[in-house]
């Protein structure tokens, strides 16, 4: 006879012990500084792994451990102790990871495909595989003028390892530019008519899902290579914005078993095609403005994504555009912020200041963002924005 | 003869050295912890004065004192070394605030200002005096019963100070219950027969800046008397909603000088009339919807209020709805989240735990916001989220 006091629940209800969770971060930048304060309101506790004893995330963390992203006994310090890690940069000891890794610990994104993504030959392989539009590349291992000549002038060459923010990427166009060729292992690509750079966030979590983040759209800055502007939503049809966002998503799906946003970056070209450029397998910077123009920020749906809880919503609230704080050409010694209060004045703007202790000329030390029901506007309140906003150091030359 | 390479500037561009600013706060709760993440992203440092060294806001300090509220060694210790000092609590040692702030040290709001707020008669002599409309009031130094049948039942009787969250204060309905009446200092209050209840969030720059957020609506819990849930904006007319927010903005100009964000609550009558309840110089509960709805969060307007520096738009980007997640009738020990994914997993749903180490009865652990184009969507996934999401204790009885 059945004991009708005792119900059978249908299924399980999720019972999460305090803190709720012990996430890792190998890196303690930015990044991971956004990330521990998205940590922090979820009631997450942060440990970090970063050289510099005074990293902007360390600060915030339960527990630094200082060292370096290739010290395999650091690494281990790291996430033992950690219910999942993961990291703010690709430029990690992603073999030590997969040790790690098979040994029992949780990583996300899972360190397999972190190798791949750490080498641009490998990304465009696996894209071209799956069957996703990618400029036209080549492998070459060390600097060959016929090989580049078959290919085809002018053509991008770049570094497979170590690159970022334009670092180890250079345009060859002709045979005597060549000549200048980056001497280690690289991709030749060609050269695309671009006429917009985008970018769109895509979220993996736990069991399949899948959320996308709107289509941005990024302009550089053409001295330092730097992203210099962002729009979001990006200026492009809607054919545009459903192909872009379908192809993020088939870039993810690429990778099995991904878990954690990731960021795509793609070619508008000017005859009307979108190319897959190259992903990262983290919180990005072409996806900051979500913390101000989305229901959920890159961030908290990274953490969601890594310690298998469900996605949030990636809805667009408000058009935003983004601008990266750099430090100012001569910058140098301990930062100085010119320009505070007028660019605090500008209606819709929010501004993150990194907490780095050392100002370098183009370094990174904040951004800022300005939301506005007009994208347009906005981005005349960001031109005005980085007018009067300066970050100079105090030893400055 | 002008020297045409140089050009002077029409007005001082502001130089901020680094960090931005060093910002002292009373108290390390949730409030606290909320103003030290907004402090984190703006480059700014935090130091927290709590009688708990496992304060929520204490692990982002760079500096915690502990100590009590009281304690004039302690509160001296916290504002030296801090350019700005403000409170997450009413119930601090005000007369040794203004000593400090006597002494040069600056403080906002204004310990001048808290004095008054601590107590609720002299609040509303201040409205009275100001002209504003408040329920009618009478001061009542000792139990008195022929001053209540003079004033006339039912009344609600308010202890002066001390009280929060419905703490302090007590309806009387007849000469009967009035033998229960509080037998300390007290004001009595005229029954107001209620609508809605109001609250409407005011922030207060430098230079007689002042800001007004969107008018919210709360509900109580008749049992706990904690705010329970909280709709943005309210669902009154545009003619109620624009008397509210000029009546807040009123009721902050009624004190001169003040600075910060300053919270209003507010009745609204069965027979429409809007009635000032009473106030807060600080962040309030009402206003935690800020962060995820507005332009600007009520802890970065409270920022910028203090440090002088612009306000922040207050627009009101999507409608909300905030619950406060309190600790389940039995919980004891270490908090424990039950239903953490069913509840993050309601589209829109923001969840904050505030970190808290023990849970107890109805003790503030954490709060949701729901955010939906559609307030009453967001009503019912409120309810929803109160219903599946619990926080227990791992000693509960």
């Amino acid at each position: 006879m059945a004991d009708t006091n005792q119900t059978t629940p249908s299924r399980v209800t999720s019972r999460h012990p305090y803190p709720l969770m012990r996430v890792g971060i190998i890196g303690g930048g930015q990044l991971a500084k956004m990330l521990a304060l998205e940590a922090s309101k979820l009631g997450f506790s942060i440990a970090v792994l970063d050289p510099a004893p005074d990293a902007p995330a360390g600060r915030l963390a339960e527990r630094q451990v200082t060292g370096g992203y290739f010290d395999a006994a650091k690494l281990q310090e790291l996430v033992e102790g950690c219910q999942v890690t993961t990291y703010d940069i690709e430029h990690i000891d992603a073999s030590e990871m997969r040790r790690l890794e098979l040994a029992g610990h949780t990583i996300h994104p899972s360190p397999g495909i972190l190798e791949i993504i750490q080498d641009k030959l490998h990304q465009k392989l696996v894209f071209e595989q799956a069957g996703l539009p990618v400029p036209r590349f080549a492998r070459m291992d060390k600097p060959d003028l016929a090989l580049m000549e078959t290919f085809g002038f002018p053509l991008v060459q770049k570094a497979r390892r170590g690159g970022y923010d334009g670092k180890g990427v250079f345009v060859l166009r002709n045979a005597e530019e060549a000549k200048q060729a980056f001497a280690g292992e690289s991709m030749l690509e060609s050269m695309v008519e671009i006429d917009k750079e985008l970018a769109v966030m895509v979220a993996c979590g736990a069991g399949g899902e899948v959320r996308c983040y709107p289509v941005v759209e990024m302009l550089f800055d053409n001295r330092s290579n730097l992203l210099d502007l962002l729009l979001a939503p990006a200026r492009i049809t809607p054919e545009q914005t459903a192909r872009a966002q379908d192809l993020a998503v088939q870039a993810a799906r690429a990778f099995e078993g991904l878990r954690g946003v990731f960021g795509v970056e793609m070619f508008l070209t000017k005859s009307g095609e979108i190319l897959i450029n190259e992903v990262a397998p983290r919180p990005h910077n072409s996806g900051h403005y979500t913390i101000e123009a989305c229901v959920t920020s890159q961030y908290e749906q990274h953490l969601r994504a890594i310690s298998g809880l469900p996605l949030g919503s990636t809805e667009l609230l408000v058009p935003a555009v983004m601008i990266n704080l750099l430090g100012a050409p001569n910058a140098n010694g301990r930062p100085c912020i010119v320009g505070l209060d007028e660019a605090m004045a500008i209606e819709g703007a929010t501004i993150h200041i990194y907490g780095k202790e050392q100002v370098r000329p183009m370094r990174k030390m904040g951004h800022a963002v300005i939301v506005d029901q007009d994208v347009e506007r906005a981005l005349a309140k960001a031109e005005k924005l980085k007018a009067v906003l300066k970050i100079i150091g105090s030893e400055d030359v």
